[in-house]
């Protein structure tokens, strides 16, 4: 037997048991006539005495030749400790070791094996099954565990049936990359890995499953970001004869249930922002709602007093910073060097200052008389000791920047407090967007995405006003979620396929099974799909998914553990066909 | 609103509720001035009932036009029926229908959507979605389902944690073909689809995760066998300092556990069997242990008393099959011609009838006198109007064929009773086998198996005699499951490999993580893996796990309903450089 208990579990109540503990020689203190060495696994860590007294001649030595991460195997009793630790859950008790073996040795590792670790990112990505004892990041796998664990119970219990799709599928065009899979036994033809089950649970919904979920790896084959991973974990879930509201109450509701389980938090009620508000107040679909400092739209209460730069902008937008009229001339430089930053793009910054004492002061007074300043004011609710910032230019870069300026003063002023969490359900976003590279029309969401019924009439006419029943799920300005009611009628599908720039001819060759099916008995259905990696990271607390990720890839979508991707034998290309 | 109610749950206790139900035409019977319509969901059936005098004119015309897979939604009013259906849940009520709304109209189906199909396995393939209406498939998805949430229970209940493996992984050419995947971002590479997440599993036991489990997809690139599919599920386990008994004890415990929750059967104490005994018994690694017929060899009997056949044999086996003397010619007959058939390969079939009255009676009286044929009936320990069937010939082909004998006189006399499940562990596999055609050793099980610790001195001299530290689970003679105790000393895998005849460039080349894993701390462990697919269809008492899989493809690797795999893009391929 290689063990009686783990390495967390001993109490005081156990003191003077006989045990067996096997783990890892975590820390060695050998202090010549007695040795300490804290054994862990997977539960905790256990303090383990050696005097060569009680241990004897030969365990005493071998205890003292014991390296770090050594696996040993120790036989002993139970004994409460003179000094207790009340930081560690075992740390009432020691093991007076009787008898110890090494099951394995273990070489100096690369980088230590603490949760501040010396090992830089290359090294322990090398090294990720020595990176993975650490216990950061083994609290994280047990996390993502959890999360699992925990969204199938709540989607079992609302009667959910968890249903496997298939991973080799077919490659479509629209959307991201594929990757591909060429067949051995259809020489020249071609698998795709799936970017979403999409199509799948669309036709699970026609064969009558009406509640399906599965927490299912997806693939894109994309450039890869900083946080993106080729391979990636979803929440793919879809449901039948449910309108708008029964699935954000389902999902809202699982996502209510994940924070009062896992993180003991009430979320509350999830308010819900229609898009074009979230983009007019927030300049963003994915709006950080721990604190307001909403947009004012100020356009036309600044044109035509001369300023040549508002008079000659698309829009002028201003937001109002509570307590910050005392900004030095410094701290104002400072922001508008963020704003002038080429990712922010725009030309500079105009403030006023709401003085204590009651009194305007703005960068544009040359323009605009203190009763102008009021109005603006007045406009943007602002009170003395109050700072107000405005950009102006182009719309929608202007839109944008003023996002970008209103979370860095969320972060200036401490609002964007790691603890808390504001979910919002952003609803109706537009159907389609013009795509000026291809000169047609692009899905926002998917090409499945049923329009808004009111506004089917605009479709042909203007389908950029026509907007789609999809809702996103934001957290603290994260997209966690998104999804749609679909489509079930099969002339709408053509129609929004046709819309989309698709032949008759390359609509049936893609999704002519899906077309096909919708001829046959289709019920309403709509879904939702979670990034699950972004989840477990949101509830970690962290901001990369990686560390979320037993194994993952790094940016050029190298596994540099395995050394994958690899070149292949000749004869394996040759049977391919390659 | 869709929906007040499913289609499965009104009973009596509801009579007078006004309820809205959705869901698909069944059944209608049009009786002229009573139409009746069965409405179908995924929780069962309803009848609802429409004549024009409570329904009114509209609801009763568009009742009357209404087509089979209708997707309908009624509102109505619960009442009791007059003559009571026992064999449905809802066969009490019936919903008097108000209003009828077709939320989509249905083509006629290619086949009928009853237990009982009218479709072929082609069309059935092709329209998948709609045979997953079908009740059969709906409860065999409805039963993995279940599989898979008791399995999680189990797991979950003995601290095992769910960790997700990477699917985008390093082709190794060991085992059956990978699956590859090019690799657009570096050119020339390649990824693989794991056929198992074996080397991750190991590396999670390196980073002390303890108890690992999975449930995942792995692909094998074989040419398919009538019920082998490119895409399978694996139930993955793996747990660290362990032996074989602690292995079997948890995971004969699945098997048990889930037997008793989704079957309500008791497997009682699962047998352990050594590899060789099952051979020599049933001349099979897997068992079928619902029935007893086990092998006699009586080689030494038979030979030299002239009986050339039996003289010029390697081994001549027997069984005794009970109360079968009375088979009449033709019935022999017929067992000869079996046994001779090209997939059997013998060349005849010796009988000895031990009659009613306990005279024997063989087809080889010529050369053995009654003295000789008791002789042989004790050692089969057989009883008067039992009949004693022998093969003879080479070792391998002889085992072969009288297990499949056995396996033919099992089923003639109903002794493999689908309600009945009888587990095995087999165990002590030989580490390797020579494969003539490569002229090498390859591993029996994998290259990472532990051999027993008894037989290690033999790992040099005489490989082929090494067992190894590897058990399989056989149920009514089907492997469900299989696995090992690992090797985690460097030293002894390197010595592993390079009995499997790769060089130490090799080794290190594909394998060369875990070997380097190996050096820090790997502590003793083991695992198993349970084919998930397989597993649904033995509880579900099928031969073939293709209905028990939603989207399976067709024995050429083909999923027909999607049509894949299919050609893609030259502007894809050209960016793969392919």
């Amino acid at each position: 037997m290689l063990r009686t208990h783990n390495c967390g579990e001993l109490r005081k109540t156990d003191v003077k048991s006989s045990v067996i503990l096997s783990g890892w020689a975590h820390k060695i203190r050998d202090k010549g006539k007695v040795i300490w060495i804290d054994i862990r696994d997977r539960y905790g860590i256990t303090q383990l005495i050696f005097e060569e007294e009680f241990s004897g001649k030969n365990t005493f030595e071998l205890a003292k030749k014991c390296g770090r991460e050594y696996v040993i195997k120790i036989q002993g009793e139970v004994s409460e400790r003179l000094s207790k630790n009340p930081n560690m859950d075992t740390g009432d008790i020691e093991i007076k070791v009787f008898e110890i073996k090494y099951l394995n040795k273990s070489d100096i590792p690369p980088f230590t094996i603490e949760d501040e670790t010396d090992g830089g990112e290359d090294l322990r990505m090398k090294y990720r099954y020595l990176d993975l004892r650490r216990s950061p990041l083994q609290k994280n796998i047990k996390l993502r565990h959890s999360l699992m664990q925990e969204t199938r119970n709540y989607l079992n219990s609302k009667k959910f049936l968890e249903i496997e799709t298939p991973v080799l599928i077919k490659s479509t065009p629209e959307g991201a990359r594929d990757f591909v899979v060429p067949s051995r036994m259809n020489l020249g033809e071609f698998y795709a890995l799936p970017q979403s089950p999409q199509t799948f649970k669309q036709l699970l919904m026609v064969s009558g499953f009406d509640k399906y979920y599965q927490l299912v790896k997806c693939f894109r084959d994309e450039d890869l970001r900083a946080d993106r991973q080729p391979e990636f974990t979803q929440i793919d879930c879809e449901m039948s004869f449910v309108d708008r509201e029964d699935v954000l109450e389902n999902f809202g509701g699982l996502i209510t249930y994940l924070f009062k389980k896992i993180l003991e938090k009430d979320l509350g009620e999830i308010p819900i922002i229609e898009y074009n508000d979230s983009i007019k107040y927030y300049g963003s679909d994915k709006p950080d709602l721990r604190f307001g400092m909403k947009f004012h739209d100020i356009t036309s209460i600044v044109q035509g007093k001369g300023f040549k730069v508002f008079d000659d902008s698309q829009v002028v937008l201003s937001i109002n910073v509570k307590g910050c009229s005392n900004y030095s001339r410094k701290q104002i430089d400072e922001l508008t060097e963020f704003v002038k930053t080429p990712q922010i793009g725009s030309k500079g910054l105009v403030y006023i200052k709401n003085n204590e004492d009651g009194t305007l002061k703005s960068s544009v007074d040359k323009f605009y008389s203190s009763e102008d300043l009021k109005v603006i004011s007045n406009e943007n609710n602002s009170n003395p000791s109050d700072l107000i910032l405005i950009l102006a230019g182009e719309k929608k870069q202007t839109f944008s920047a003023m996002s970008s300026l209103r979370l860095l003063m969320g972060d200036k002023l401490n609002l964007r407090d790691p603890e808390i969490f504001n979910p919002v359900w952003v609803v109706n976003f537009p159907l389609v967007s013009w795509d000026e590279e291809s000169k047609r029309y692009h899905a926002m969401h998917h090409p499945f995405t049923s329009p808004i019924e009111d506004d089917i009439d605009l479709i042909n006419s203007s389908p950029e006003k026509v907007r789609a029943n999809a809702y996103d799920l934001v957290i603290n300005g994260v997209e966690i979620g998104g999804g749609s009611i679909r489509i079930h009628d099969r002339v709408l599908q053509e129609k929004v396929f046709e819309i989309l720039g698709f032949t008759k001819e390359e609509a049936n060759n893609q999704f002519g099974f899906l077309l096909n099916a919708f001829k046959y008995g289709t019920p309403p259905h709509g879904g939702i799909a979670f990034g699950f990696d972004r989840l477990c990271a949101l509830f970690g607390g962290k901001e990369s998914i990686r560390d979320f990720i037993a194994f993952p890839k790094n940016t050029s979508g190298r596994d540099v553990m395995i050394n994958s991707p690899s070149q292949i034998d000749n004869d394996q290309l040759k049977e391919l066909g390659l």
